[in-house]
């Protein structure tokens, strides 16, 4: 369990929510301004605040003030972060099933079949 | 936004807790036992079982129960539609950063070098 990252949990803590996964799917395509993110959306602009505060706080979105507009960015490295722990548990299950399937043929005496 | 799967919503929702990466993470290395997967954690039962519950609605674990044994396994297709969403967000980001920097070497007249 040393691979426990705590930046993973926060990542899939700032997922965990519909607005917010349509937020990262149109930074995915390039930077926003908050007023342009928040369009799409039928909510108050302090509850999409909120959420834009998340997706901060886990590192996923950076943002930066010139004069009055605000501009959104991806970071992709905290994609990358939680892409690379689910590969490894991807890894880790496929390594299982693996010596399963060795440990079913030896046990049925197809270990040595060419 | 045609890839707005309703899943990976479920998926991030199951692997934003602690406690549930925690059990996926063990899980990739093999089934186990309820009794197995509680024992690490420092947490009534029903509170565990609330947990297990979560990542069986998201799909990402299946459990089957023989005599009083009730056993967990890893479902690695959630784990894919994880990965594939978040796989999806890289190559559009990709693409905007070459898009961007094609323009950038246009405009600065040096996309025409050799």
């Amino acid at each position: 369990m040393a691979n426990r990252d705590p930046a993973v949990g926060s990542v899939f803590q700032a997922l965990s929510d519909s607005t917010r996964l349509a937020v990262v799917q149109r930074l995915a395509a390039g930077p926003a301004s908050v007023k342009q993110l928040a369009a799409p959306f039928d909510m108050a602009l302090p509850s999409f605040m909120k959420h834009l505060a998340v997706l901060e706080e886990s590192g996923l979105v950076t943002s930066t003030k010139v004069g009055r507009v605000r501009t959104c960015r991806l970071d992709p490295r905290r994609i990358d972060t939680a892409a690379d722990w689910l590969n490894r548990q991807r890894e880790l299950w496929e390594a299982h099933t693996n010596r399963l399937a060795t440990y079913v043929e030896n046990e049925m005496g197809g270990g040595a079949e060419p």
